[in-house]
């Protein structure tokens, strides 16, 4: 370990950062409300590129991402989602459930953005390290590198919906990509036309926030 | 939507903040080297309460915290390490992934708190919205939950090292958890002994990171 003096100090990171830091965790949104305006050139790419910091177990960096842009491939997933939609909505009744998925329809249709976010389950990147009893955590680690994208994303104002209602295998399918791969994450990214501090489904009244307190206990 | 105007002005994330960010990402390692001081009083339960700040399938807040306190609790799930430990070394050959063990272990001994991570399965919050076809989303959850608890840490100057060689159900078992919850991780937390701004695996020779640009396609 004798490199430990390569690295250079660590920054400071001051209450001020902190403070904005947690502004930043509190405006992060699950974007429903996209602008139909493109993102600038390369704006993706950059923020893409970012993924590369975040954990992943043995470092086995196994986030692979598909920019949907071809409008047949959009349609499928938006069929997709409609059928699975419609299923799910024989789960529940009322007004609020049709509303949510509204929501989420109309940010499909609107996003100028599509990315289709998988896991390889079969990479060697890592060599395997720290996954034998755990293999879900590979797809956890790309879960990581979405956050991160989300964060960074919304630092920069632009609006990531993270779209769950939706066949994972119809999609690995619909966008013909290597069998070893899953399906994590379908976003749709954009700029916001709104701009909110607290969740949609808080603010519709399906689901309040918790105090965290409640789900910590002690052994 | 007329309760729009009841939220503030989202705050001015500028250059400045951005550029910050990304070195709280660069900086944000998985923490093998602790120094044994305990965390301030408060400081872990401050940090945890961040955590309703995560986004999480239909707002279902899944995230289950068990601070492991007991010695006897401890010595169970090192002992739980070891034996997965020693059956992950027997793929691997060389000094490299011995190296990566001790580490951990070390890590594990010196941490002040340990803190498990599960995921609740069967929880009613968010009426099951948006999981139904991705169940895999609840965990997923959890873990947007450990990294922003991960970055949140950081930038207060603590570490977090991820434990995932460990059998999950021993876990539970150990923690004497309701049969709802699985274990999503494991961590050790506490001030670090050393400040890295490449990952260790890096450092080690282990893997390198890889550019993003090589993972992303277009269809």
């Amino acid at each position: 370990m004798t490199d430990d003096e390569l690295s250079p100090a660590p920054p400071d990171f001051d209450r001020a950062f902190e403070d904005k830091l947690l502004e930043l965790f509190r405006w992060r949104r699950d974007e429903r409300h996209f602008k139909p305006d493109p993102l600038a050139d390369g704006e993706l790419d950059d923020l893409l590129k970012l993924v590369s910091l975040a954990p992943s177990v043995g470092n086995s960096q196994p986030w692979r991402f598909v920019r949907v842009v071809s409008s047949n491939k959009r349609k499928a997933i938006r069929d997709n989602f409609m059928a699975c939609n419609s299923e799910a909505l024989g789960d529940y009744h009322g007004e609020k459930a049709k509303l949510y998925a509204s929501l989420k329809l109309e940010g499909m249709d609107r996003a100028p953005e599509h990315l289709s976010v998988f896991v390889d389950n079969d990479t060697d990147t890592g060599q395997g390290l720290g996954r034998r009893t755990m293999p879900e955590t590979l797809a956890y680690s790309v879960v990581g590198g979405i956050y991160l994208l989300w964060l960074a994303a919304r630092a920069r104002g632009i609006g990531i919906g993270w779209v769950s209602i939706i066949d994972p295998v119809e999609v690995a399918k619909t966008l013909e990509v290597p069998p070893s791969w899953s399906l994590v994450a379908h976003l749709c990214i954009g700029y916001p036309e709104q701009h909110h501090i607290d969740p949609e489904l808080e603010r519709v009244g399906w689901q309040d926030r918790l105090d965290v307190s409640e789900f910590v206990t002690e052994r």
